[in-house]
């Protein structure tokens, strides 16, 4: 039996106990975003630390001015082997609406349905189901062979759902211990389905903004005002309301100047997928693709960018009639931006749109909440090689190459900061409702993430070492 | 010295004693519009009870389907004496934005300022302190002369600030016993300035909306989802941002069709107020009147219809970023009416026009929160020649003839439903922050609507007793 033949069967003995593991990891409400989690946010990466050391490796959990990074070594079997960098992130999103919940989303509950069993929970595969594919390869190889077949560098981030703002600065602190790596894998991703591995290698970029618009001084009684009074409600949603002309086009200036299109050759193996459009917004209720007309689905997804407005909130929103003018109204809206897009020029066209039309009176203040750029990944490397092999080892089936609509800012980072290419290799499916109630992962989905771990492992061992050629 | 003066002898002399009940009335959180609050709001209904009961009233506090209603009968002094109607509310506003109040809401703090003390509180003025003018005028009456110089029914509702759904049936439900007063007398409006007291004889109606937009059957990320699903946020933006044209003209099919321009002479007498539109819109930190160009302020307020975004809500509106694309997005907003329009007419064209504007595979829901049409109410009536006349005794100057821009759904309600003529005497300040934060009432409104009311009850004493013509 070969050291992953090994690997692989111990690894599938072994799986009720990483269910178990994983059960206990989702159990942590990590939530970055919201102040009063920070203290449950720092634990999860504790408990990350606390495994990883349990495999060999050296971990410590590096404080930031936002939450904890944690890096860990292995130094692999000795000798020249191949160096990977692991990245993951252990925050989630916040679980609001919570009553959409069917039950309690840190309370991982494993749910019988069509692909067998799947566990229903905040983070379930974004993006700790999707860590634990790594960890649990990891483990599966320290426990039959005693070490890892590479030298290994993880890090794991908890800002991820809030933009990594801390990142960027912690990446050039560290640089002399991140960037010693060959390559980075990223699992953050979705395969292309249950049967079918992908490798993404289009990622859109993404600049997310707050607006606030303050007219009156102080909330106005609406019949002994209106009529006479701006009104920022009216206001806030009438501007917000010429961010897309009627073709869908985003109005932002310059939004679209330095967007390229895609060439006809990838756009023609993108419609060779079989992407099933009708299955995809069927699943989420909807019929009609929206956004700009007469491009295909994927292309709007992958390769053009977007304007969405996330939360909006002003004035009275609770129970029954409130007859008020509010002084001021807020949205958050982000766009996605694609790989030539600059993310700073973008700002500063958000910045514009919004100054040109300031109602009499009126003022706005912007926050900017993170940017990063849209980013395209080589797909000719021996590591990409290494990890397409892998992968076809545990489906029967090559991977895909694919884009996906959502942002990894920090493969872009690692591109600038480290200088280390990504391979982005996920195990989601489409349908996990990441960010929504419900999210869930397929326990195939972290299976089969596991075994491919392990074997592409295997498959790195066996690179000549070194840097590729940049 | 005559019956009228001992009164106001009286009332100035127990004026101190009269604050402290309107106080002890202020600490009641009747919050009509939040079911939480329903216990204190009946709290309030029979505190108005008890104190009325004490001046030799026979009072009922009725249940509705909502928060009940108080009528009170008092048979004056026997004989064939006028019958008047008195209307106020025991209700009040939500309180929110809770921080931005100086002191909390509910424990009414007297405050020295330019006119000398205010209270600030909720229903410091609307409706409470107003309230309060005609039952310690009535009080003043009892204790000097042991009975009122008129018949008086009062009826003091617990709905107004919800748009009194539960009014119209009570109001046909107990016909016979309201229908006999002679006339209403509506105590919700303000003075012209806190020398020059007014009667209003223009009120706009109301129609209150709420809007929600579904479109995705869930939250998406959107990433993975944008530019290809519809945004809810985006597309009801879009929808409200066209309820204005650019010259702030409504876009309601329909909406302006029955208004009718207010004649040159009247508009003339308008102008001839001296209205501070500078220190109007400065007092709410605006230099530049909104709405509809080309017209006077007191026009636009008075006279002419509106259409404000009253609230509005969707998707993420906690701290930080949140890349969601929401399932659905809402809005609370109200068009005030001037007095031909159709408040039906209207909400036939509001649906229109939402539903002409549906996104693909998206629904609207929309829930009427009560409508009431604009009022004019005859200005030349023996009961407003008493109103005038008690006025001008305690202020000294003739009250002026006002319009308002706010709704009081009960004036149109007591003309269709009882066939009573309202005589609208206020004793409030454009500045008495009513709906908002640190709503204030000056204790020298409070003692002059006070005086007035007494004042007025012994000139209607001396009218020519029954029913005007109508």
């Amino acid at each position: 039996m070969s050291e992953e033949t090994s690997v692989l069967r111990h690894l599938e003995q072994d799986f009720d106990q990483a269910v178990a593991r994983y059960i206990e990891f989702l159990r942590i409400p990590s939530i970055s975003t919201d102040p009063a989690y920070a203290g449950e946010t720092r634990r999860a990466g504790q408990w990350l630390a606390d495994q990883l050391t349990g495999l060999g490796f050296k971990a410590t959990l590096h404080d930031t001015p936002g939450h904890p990074v944690l890096v860990a070594h292995h130094p692999g079997p000795g000798g020249d082997v191949p160096h990977l960098l692991y990245y993951g992130h252990y925050d989630v999103q916040p679980a609001d609406p919570l009553e959409l919940w069917d039950h309690p989303p840190f309370e991982p509950t494993i749910v019988e349905a069509e692909h067998g069993p799947r566990v229903v929970a905040r983070g379930a595969v974004d993006d700790k189901g999707q860590v634990m594919t790594f960890l649990e390869a990891f483990r599966g190889w320290h426990r039959v062979h005693g070490t890892l077949p590479v030298r290994i560098t993880v890090m794991i981030e908890g800002e991820e759902e809030t933009g990594s703002p801390s990142l960027p600065d912690f990446l050039k602190a560290h640089h002399a211990e991140l960037a010693a790596a060959d390559v980075a894998i990223v699992t953050d991703t979705n395969s292309w389905n249950i049967d079918t591995p992908a490798i993404t290698t289009l990622l859109r970029g993404l600049v997310y903004v707050e607006v606030t618009l303050k007219g009156p001084s102080r909330d106005l009684h609406s019949g002994l005002y209106g009529g006479a009074a701006i009104n920022p409600l009216n206001a806030l949603t009438r501007v917000l309301g010429q961010l897309h002309d009627d073709r869908g086009q985003v109005q932002i200036p310059g939004f679209y100047d330095d967007v390229v299109e895609v060439p006809k050759d990838k756009l023609a193996s993108w419609k060779a997928l079989g992407f099933d459009e009708a299955r995809f917004l069927g699943e989420i209720g909807l019929k009609t693709p929206s956004g700009e007309g007469g491009r295909h689905v994927l292309e709007r997804l992958w390769s053009r960018p977007t304007c969405d407005i996330n939360g909006i909130w002003g004035g009275y929103t609770g129970a029954g009639a409130k007859t008020v003018i509010a002084s001021e109204a807020s949205a958050k809206f982000s766009c996605r931006l694609v790989a030539a897009q600059d993310p700073e020029r973008i700002v500063v066209g958000i910045k514009s749109f919004f100054e040109a039309r300031t109602p009499p009176d009126c003022r706005w203040t912007i926050k900017l909440f993170g940017q990063s750029p849209g980013i395209s990944v080589p797909s000719d490397s021996p590591h990409m090689g290494a990890a397409k092999a892998g992968l076809k080892q545990v489906y029967g089936t090559d991977p895909v190459l694919v884009g996906i609509g959502g942002s990894i800012p920090v493969v872009g980072w690692m591109q600038d900061l480290l200088g280390l290419e990504s391979i982005l290799l996920g195990f989601g499916l489409e349908d996990d409702r990441i960010h929504s109630p419900n999210e869930k992962f397929e326990l195939r989905c972290l299976k089969n993430g596991i075994l491919s771990h392990a074997a592409i492992l295997a498959r790195m061992a066996a690179l000549k070492t070194g840097k590729p050629a940049k």
